[in-house]
């Protein structure tokens, strides 16, 4: 039998403490039910926190208006380290120019711009430009039209050696109780099957999301791996990124693991939690303690 | 440097061959040149062959046709050995009745009805007749909406513990000299992925394609497996597969693999046909020999 | 819940059945308890039946052997269909002449020999023969040193372009309740990972097999895939491939899988078994029915 | 046809130098011919450096001090980051105490040892004190009796569910000009594969192990990715590795990679370096410019 863990008490033991976004703070429905005295108690405590998302279909900005709208106030962009935010990194230091072309929505794109380099959706490549296409970059599942655009997309790959970023690293996301939805990350494999290249994935449990924030932290207070947990709801991606990065873990219930499967997952999978909650809700009595 | 051997020496010592159909019979221009002298010289010295193909997207007749059109009179639907028709017998034996959900045209899905079974389009699938659906088959890129169909292939598969059949192997083929399209067979191994179960792979490099044709010779006449010559212009299919079903082959250059790349290929990856011949294609001197 | 079928009544129902041997007839103790009596009823209602085996490690005499120094006499060694004998006829069919090197115990490879085929252990081979080695057989686990003669393989393989035969597709096998022992087949995957080549493997769930014990009953008898019914321990192996050879499949929970497991696991790898029996074990009633 | 650049003109362009070590360094002869003199321009010039090498089998400081005997005085063991040394810190922050079970040589593991975690080789490891697991770390590929050691490996992982560190990716390292011989990484993936668990890689192309080198030279002085440089002989591993982190890239042609294939290769893979070069040596003039 699994031991389940208080919440409260774990976060009371660090300094950091990094939230996976779905299945952790938001489901498909909205919120997850009493989340809100999770962000209010940090904030009474001055810890910090962080989203560490593979979320890369909107800026760092639209993903905090996004819980905002859901009435979650103090998730501000500088809150949130995502996939796109490391492809951005990316692009920045190592294509210097020329046309990044990709597929998703022009909102999961627009941020990647820069002064030196144009974002052009795979459907505007023609011969034309085809020869300023530097990099090439995975970002949503949506915004394109999926047979004629990566047909396309597996022909530029074969006429330039290029980058390839995969902003997203899961296959499938949830859309409701019984339905799924097939990710960015599931349609880039595909590709790089086919192509044979060896694609450039951002994404947990790739440690440099982990860095990356870490970094943020870095700038303006010192810390070690020890005063940081890492709160998600799926054992691939948070714990065993979290793991590897040296961070301890909390698998939560609320997502991907569903109770019953908890301990027969961990079992097979070999990726141990340091803890397991059944939400990242903090539960304070009457008092308020 | 590689030994470029005789195709007509070659199958003059053997008594029934087995052709690859792209990039051995035609390309994506039509017939490979000086094709239809390789056929009348079967005809003369009344050898038996088979065209041995990974296409599910027509039917044995269809694809009959398209040779007729081209001016290939002598390849008829019995000389035509297709994964679909692997698919065909394994519904026959395995699925008893029920509707048979499809991604591809109408064309390449008429042929696989039978009395008991009906094929239905993915897209037609709804709340209403899901539960009836025992089988479903990857037959063709084309005929579908990639977006809405896939996902709706996933959420399928979630709900049904079904037989899947994916009746290509292939993850692309040529669309011209300098363009590929992405094939069924690459779309189904995401899919696969993603719903995480084993699907039924019917098509070179697969002995059952091989054993297929090899019983339909043994229905008329005693044959062993070292009077076949399998024909081919693709190590990973072909070849390798002719090898492993115990046949002699031939590596023709006249398609996938290019003659510059012979040897490297056939070294890096261990393959190795018992011929090489430029194309599949009997010279025969001025007096008709 | 699974539903848990008479094995008497389903093979009452066909003429010929084909058993996996290690699950199914016999496991790490001996024979499974009550096995004899499932023979001498097919002897008695004089059923066809075959055992077919991934056991690459002796030949078909010495298997029946061990079946008969356990008491099941009935099973002689033209009972037997085993991957070495693919790889026997792949030898015979594919390779001339020359050496074939081998990992395995002498054993596993004496019956591979043949007038122009000489076998030689890995060890023996060495500068003044590698020349003469037109093949190499991965057979056993046992019978050779693994640190000398796995690197000793991977450099053989670097310097010969050769055909290289995995007769065991198994990764790991069961040597008591508690342990296991890794498979010559897991060690193959590892080397053919290292070497970067294609390796032909013979066993379940590949056709090839089924195939076999198929053309040795033809031999002397008509008969169709609808007549037969392969017994098996194994979803991935023994039911995968009798399921895509068109046979039905009986998956007995006497062995790999387990009964609290066997629900679960055909619907995670959608490989459906026609039936579920507890063992391959007829009980027959007080009157012998 | 590829561009080659001088070495020295690219090393004046950064501020510290990333050198992986086999194929840059040193290769199974000694030192690469010239070496000294680049690390003698660093020195002269006041340039940072670091090796940073998959090697595993000895500690930071036996590595020094292999370098030192064959001739390179300025490389001391604060200049070098291991996979090892990524394994040591995963250790001390992940686990807390008990036995820490290893394939590899004593050498290889004696650094990992700290006051509260004992390390101890797999050879050891009984029902007495298998319940003290705590972690098991893959180090070298001698050391061990291959047979019983990996057997012994997959039935303690069978039984323990504990985190298992891979601290060497490579599959397989160069002996000779024309032998290489197994690494223990392409050990791990097979026993992983056996097992079915999920291990934890330390190693390039892994991010982590620049991450390592970054923070050990902002522990002094601040810096900027744009002005580190990666110089390595392997596209999968320093080159992919590098240019994910951020870093310019110098793809030398000393060791894993031949001048000959380095095009089809970078085309192949689409791994692209900043830079080609012949080797890692400053070339002076005769005024030592």
């Amino acid at each position: 039998m699994i031991h389940i863990d208080n919440f409260k008490s774990i976060i009371d033991r660090y300094e950091v403490i990094f939230f996976d976004s779905f299945g952790v703070v938001k489901n498909y429905k909205g919120l997850v039910a009493g989340i809100e005295s999770t962000f209010n108690y940090l904030e009474k405590q001055k810890k910090e926190f962080y989203i560490v998302t593979n979320d890369a279909s909107r800026s760092p900005e639209q993903l905090a208006n996004g819980f905002k709208n859901m009435g979650l106030k103090t998730i501000s962009a500088n809150h949130i380290v995502s996939s796109g935010m490391l492809t951005k990194e990316y692009l920045d230091l190592k294509v210097n120019n020329g046309i990044v072309a990709y597929l998703g929505t022009e909102n999961s794109a627009h941020y990647l711009e820069s002064a030196s380099l144009l974002t052009l959706p795979v459907s505007k490549i023609d011969n034309n430009n085809i020869d300023k296409v530097n990099a090439l970059v995975f970002l949503d599942d949506e915004g394109f039209n999926w047979f004629e655009d990566l047909n396309k997309t597996v022909n530029i790959l074969r006429k330039r050696t290029i980058p390839v970023i995969v902003a997203n690293t899961d296959y499938a996301y949830p859309l409701s109780v019984n339905d799924v939805s097939i990710s960015i990350g599931g349609i880039a494999s595909m590709i790089e099957g086919i192509v044979g290249k060896e694609f450039i994935r951002f994404g947990k449990p790739d440690s440099q999301m982990f860095m990356f924030a870490y970094d943020l932290i870095r700038e303006y207070r010192t810390i070690n791996k020890k005063q940081i947990v890492m709160v998600g709801d799926t054992l691939h991606t948070d714990i065993l990124g979290g793991n590897k990065f040296g961070l301890d873990t909390v698998l939560v219930l609320s997502g991907n693991t569903l109770t019953v499967d908890a301990e027969t997952s961990i079992k097979t999978t070999g990726i141990v939690p340091t803890y397991i909650c059944e939400k990242a809700v903090v539960e304070l009595d009457e008092f308020g303690f």
